[in-house]
C-alpha cells in the first residue's frame, strides 16, 4: 500500500515539528510538499527537508501536490479558510490548535468536512503524550478513584512568531496559544466528550505590554457536569524554559506528571552548549536537558494515528467537535475575565475573536 | 532575665507542635500550662510533656498560671473569646490561624490588645518557615524582578480533629483550615501589606460529603493592588500525606518550593515503618520522608519571634491585622464561590461565619 | 524495498522488548519467526504476537525461517553456538548481553561474521537510549570540559527466568548481567573505544544466597587509559523497582540522568494499579510510574540502527568487538573480586566461565 | 546554671559556621573568644561576631579566656598540638575531621584526654544531620531490613583555604577533607562501632594538578566485619555546587537522601542573586537554593549536643576512638590506592600523613 500523501501548510516552528514526526515516526506518510504564504520561505522550508515541492499560493498547493491529507499549521486567522479549501478538494484535514477564530467558523469547518465524508481531526498532542497517557490508562484501571480536581500548566517566555502578539491574527494571547491544551486535556482525561458547565478566569497582561494587547497570564477553572473541575494555567511570561506539567486529583488518589523538568537529565555547565530545551534561554549554569521533545509531547504518535484514521478509515479520537468545544470554553474564559463573572456553558457570543470578550468589557 | 512564661490553650495536634518547638528551640520561654475544655484531656497533655500545671477553666488558667503570655491553639469559634479574658487579664497573645470568625470579632480582638499595650501576633508559621523565607530573601535582593503570580498548595486527606467538620465550630471547611496560609503568605511575599483589590474562588465538597458542609476543595485567585495575584490551592481530599508548596512568578524568573515532597528523604520499605510525614498514611511501599516537620514549617521560628517581641518590646511580624486582612480575604473568597461573580475590597458582609456565604447563596 | 525479514532466538523478557520496539518503530523489519528451546513456549510466543513460525530446533529455525537477520535473546551460554550457527548459513546477527562466556567464544563468534562478510551488533541499548544520547551530544559539544568519571548504575531486586541464577548457564551474577551495560556505555561516553587499563572490583551475595553462586552486588571501578574511571554499581537485591541512572562528571561540569524514576510520573494510589516499572512490585501507596519503557532505554532506536546497517551495508555502532571488551573488563573485575587486587589489562585468563575467577580464588 | 563557656580555635569557613551553630541553636553556650595565628585575622572574627576576646597565642587564649571547652577549628596539622594544649590545662574537647595526621597522634590524644578526665568529641556532622538522622531511625525501625550497601557522596569544586592544597598540612586530599565524613557515617549507620575489615580504593588528580599533590577525585569501597560495605565518593573537582547525599540499601528497602539539591528550592533568576549553596559559584540561569544550610548539615545539633555531653557529665556520641576508626580506614584508602591492592585491617603504617601511602607507591 502507497505512502500517505501529506501537504504541509505552515512553515513555522510547529510545521517542523510536524515534519519531524512524520519523517522519523510515521512511515506510512510521506510529505509531498509545503505552503506558506512567503514564496522564499516556503522554498527554503522544502529544501532544508529534503521535500519536492513548495508553494505560496495556498488552493494550488491543495489542488497540484497530489496530497490526500492536508496538515494545518497555519496562524490561527488562516485556519478557517485553509480547511474550507482543503474540503473543497477532498482533502482529509488535520489542523493544529485552536481550532478557529469563532464558533461560526468552527460549525462551518466541521460541517463541510462532514458533508464531503472527509477526516477533521484536531491535533491536540497531550492525547497522545506518552506519559500523560500512561497517567490516564492509570486512572482508567480505577488506581485514583473519582477525578474531582484537574491541574494542567503550560507556561513559556513567549512566542517564537510575531502573528502570536496581534491579537487579530491570533484571536487572544497565552490562554488562546496554549490554554487550548489543558481544557482540551482535561475533557479528555474526564472521559466520555463530558459537558462543560462554567468557566471562571483571570488574566493579565505582564511581560509584554508594549508589544501584545493580549492576555500573557492566565488561570480559567472549568467546572463540568460531574463536578470536576480543570485549573488551566498559562503564560507567556515564565521564564526559564517550556512548564508543561499535569496535576491529577481523585478519591483515591493523585498524580503528578511534568513533560520538560520531570524528564529531562540534569546538566551544570561552564561552558553551556547548543540546547536544553524550548525556550530555555542560556544553557550556561544549570539546566534541565530535555531529550525526543517531540516524541515526549506526543506529536508524532497524533499524527501516527491520524494517518492511521485516514489509512482504515477510522475516526479519529479528537474530532473538530472537540476542537469547536475547547474554542467555546475559551471563549466563557474570556467572558469571565471581562465580567468578573462565572460563565454558564453553552456559551455563544458574536464576536470577531475571542480576546474581545475580556479588551472589551473589562473594568479600566 | 526570666524565662517568659507562657500558658498553652489546646491541646490538640498544634498544641503539640507549638510546646515541641518552645521546649527545643526557644530557650528564652517557658509553657507553665496548658488548658482545655476537657481537663482529663488537659491533665494527659500535661503530664505527657511535663507541664506542671494544666487547666480546664480558662480565666482560672489565664489567671493563676503565672504566664504573661497565652498561645492559643484552640478551636476556631474560641478565638474571640479566648483573646478577650487574655486580654482582660493584660497577657500578651499568639494566636493560631485562622484569626477569628467573622470581621467584628477580629476588630474588637485587635482593639482590646491595642487597649491594653499587649502584643497580638498572627501566628502564620509560613512566614517564618526556613525555605520559604530564602525565597523572600531572593525576591527582595532584586533575583526574580517584580512577582505577578504566586501560587501555594496545602492540601491533606483532612484533619485531625471531629470539630474541623462542624462548620458551626471551624466557620468553613478547606479553605477556611488552610488557606488562610496561602493568603497570608502572598501578602507577606509581595511585601508592605498590600492591598487585596478582588477575589475569585471555587469551591466544593468532594470526599467527606457525609461529614461535613464544608467545602474540602477549593481553588482561590486573590488580585492586589499592583496587579499580582496569588492562587491558593487548598484540599482536605488529597491523599498520599501533606502538600505544602509554592511557585513564584516574577518578571526576572521563577521558583519552585516544596516543604514536604521537596524535603524528603526517598524510601522504599517493604515493612513500612512509623511515620513518614503528615497524613501520609501506610508507610510501606515508596514514601517520602520528612524530617524536622516543625522547623521545616516555621513554628519554632515563628514562636522564639513572639517571645523575643515580647521580651524585647518590638512588633511582630505578623500582627492581628494581618489575621483581619487574611479574613477578609476569606470572606470575599465564599461570598465569590457563593455566587459566581468577582468580589471587590473591601468586603464586610455580615454573617455568623464565613462559609455562610456559600452555603446560602450557591445554586443548588 | 521488502522489509528486511527477522528471526527471533528466545522467547523471554528481552525477547518481548524486541518484539514489540520491531512492531511499533522498525518499519523496515518484519520479524519472520521465533525460536526457543521449548516448542510449546515458541508457539505460544508466535500466537500471541501474531508471528507466522515457531521452533525448537535452532539450525531449522535459521535455515528455513527465510530470515535474514537473526536476532539473538537467548540465555548466556547459548550466545556462542548461536552465532556460529547463524553465520554458517550466512544470516546476519545481532546479539544481546553479554556477548559470550569466554573471550575464545568471543573471538570466534567474530570471525565467523567477519570471514562470511555478516553484519555483527552487539545489542548494548543504553548506546541508543534517548536520554543518555542527549547527554552524549552535550559532551560532544564540549558543554562539560573533559569526562573525568563517569557512574552507571543499574539495580533491581533479581532477574525474571531461573537460568540467571545457574552460574554455569549465565556465567555469572548481577554484574554479568547488568554491569555489562555500565561497562559499554563508559566506554561509548569518552569516545573512541578507548582502552581500559585497569580495573578494580568488589563483589558480594546478599539477598539470593540461598538460591544462587553468582554475586547479586557489586562495585566495580574501570580506569581507562585517558586516566578516567567509570564506576559500575549493579544489584539484583535492590527492592522497589528498576534503577538505571548515570551521573557524568567532567572539568567543565556534570550530569545527573535517571532513566526510571527520573523519568516516571509520581503517583499515589490507594488501590494500586496494574504496572509501574519493570520489578516494582506492589503499586499501592507511592509509585514511580514509567511510560515507554523500552523507547526510553533505546530498544526500538537500536533495532532500528541495525536493521538500517543490514539494508544499507554500514558498520554497525557498536559490534562484537564491543562485546569482547566488555568481556574482557567484566573478567578484570571477577579477578580482583576474587584476589582483591587491581587487575590490567589485557587480561586473558582460561576460564570456562568469567564468575569462576571470583568464586575460585576469594578467601573463604 | 550559667553558660558553658567555648574557646574558638580558628577563624576560616568552618568557625564561621560553628559560631553562628552556637548563637542560634546552643543557648546554654557562649563563646568566649577566637584563637587564630594571625592576630588580624582573629581580632577581625571577634569584630565581625560581637567576641570579646580574640587570641595568636594559643596557649595563652586557653589559660586565659576562661573558656571550659575548647572547639578545634583549626587546619589538620595543627590538630594534635591544639588537643594536647587544651588537655593539658583541663578543657573539654570538641575537634573537627578529621581527627589527626597520624595514628600515633591520634592514640596520644586520646590518652591525655581521658587521663585527665576530659570529653573528647569527634565533631561528625553526618551524625546530627537531621534527614539522615531521620533515616537512621528507620533503619533503626526495621524499615530497611539488613543494610548491606551504603553509598555517601560529598563533593565540591574545591576548598576555600589554601592549606588544604598542601598536603604537608592537610595530610591528603578530597578523601582526607571529605571521605572522613562518609567514612564516620556508614560506621554510624552500621551501628555498634563495627570493624571495618578492608579497604580498596581508587584515586586521582584531574583539575587541581598544578596547586596540589592531593588527589581531588576518589572512590573508597570499606567492607565491614558483617560483609556490608560503604562506598565513598569525594571530590574536589565537581562544579556545580556542594552534593551531599546518600543511598542506603538493605535486604528490605533502600533510602535516597540528599542534603543540598535534596531541600532546595529550585530557583530561575535572568539577574542572579547573592548565595545559592556553598560553592555554587554563579546565581544566573537556575540554582539549587538551599536554606539552613548549617542546620541541614547538622552542626547546631552536634554543638548542642556536646554542651549538653559537658554540662551534664554524659558521654559524646561520637568520639576520640570514632575519629581514630575513620583515620585507619582513610590510612588504608591511600595504601589500597597506592599499591592497588585491597588493605586489610587492623592496618598501622608509619608514615608523616596518610597521602604519603599513595604518593610514594603508586604507579608512575
Amino acid at each position: 500500500m502507497a505512502k500517505t500523501k501529506v501537504l504541509l501548510l505552515g512553515a513555522g516552528f510547529i510545521a517542523d515539528i510536524h515534519l519531524e514526526s512524520y519523517q522519523r515516526f510515521v512511515p506510512d506518510a510521506e510529505v509531498v510538499g509545503v505552503y506558506t504564504r512567503n514564496g522564499e520561505k516556503a522554498a527554503a522550508f522544502a529544501s532544508k527537508h529534503g521535500l519536492e515541492q513548495s508553494f505560496d499560493d495556498l488552493e494550488k498547493a491543495i489542488v497540484t501536490s497530489g496530497c490526500e491529507v492536508v496538515d494545518i499549521c497555519l496562524p490561527n486567522f488562516l485556519h478557517h479558510q485553509a480547511v474550507l479549501t482543503a474540503a473543497k478538494h477532498g482533502k482529509h484535514v488535520i489542523i493544529e490548535k485552536p481550532f478557529a477564530m469563532t464558533l461560526e467558523q468552527a460549525d462551518e469547518m466541521i460541517e463541510v468536512c462532514d458533508k464531503a465524508g472527509l477526516k477533521l481531526m484536531y491535533a491536540e498532542e497531550l492525547c497522545f503524550a506518552p506519559k500523560y497517557e500512561r497517567v490516564r490508562q492509570l486512572v482508567h484501571e480505577g488506581a485514583l478513584g473519582d477525578l474531582y480536581h484537574l491541574r494542567q500548566c503550560e507556561k513559556h517566555s513567549g512566542p517564537h512568531s510575531d502573528w502570536f502578539y496581534d491579537v487579530n491574527l491570533s484571536g487572544g494571547g497565552a490562554m488562546m496559544d496554549m490554554g487550548c491544551h489543558g481544557i482540551a486535556w482535561f475533557r479528555w482525561m474526564l472521559g466520555g466528550r463530558p459537558k462543560a458547565i462554567s468557566v471562571q478566569a483571570h488574566m493579565m497582561t505582564v511581560m509584554h505590554k508594549g508589544r501584545t494587547k493580549g492576555e500573557d497570564d492566565s488561570v480559567v477553572i472549568v467546572e463540568f457536569e460531574n463536578g470536576a473541575i480543570g485549573v488551566a494555567e498559562n503564560s507567556w511570561a515564565k521564564l526559564g524554559g517550556m512548564d508543561d506539567s499535569v496535576e491529577v486529583f481523585g478519591t483515591g488518589g493523585v498524580v503528578y506528571a511534568d513533560l520538560f523538568r520531570g524528564n529531562a537529565a540534569v546538566t551544570y555547565s561552564e561552558e553551556g552548549y547548543g540546547y536544553a530545551m524550548e525556550k530555555a534561554g542560556n544553557s550556561k549554569g544549570w539546566t534541565f536537558t530535555i531529550f525526543e521533545e517531540a516524541f515526549n509531547q506526543g506529536y508524532p504518535q497524533e499524527l501516527h494515528h491520524f494517518i492511521e484514521c485516514v489509512r482504515e478509515n477510522k475516526t479519529p479520537k479528537v474530532t473538530g467537535e472537540d476542537g469547536r468545544a475547547v474554542l467555546e470554553i475559551m471563549l466563557a474564559a474570556y467572558e469571565s475575565a471581562g465580567t468578573g463573572r462565572k460563565v454558564a456553558l453553552p456559551f455563544h457570543p458574536k464576536v470577531a475573536k475571542p480576546i474581545d470578550l475580556w479588551l472589551d468589557q473589562r473594568p479600566s
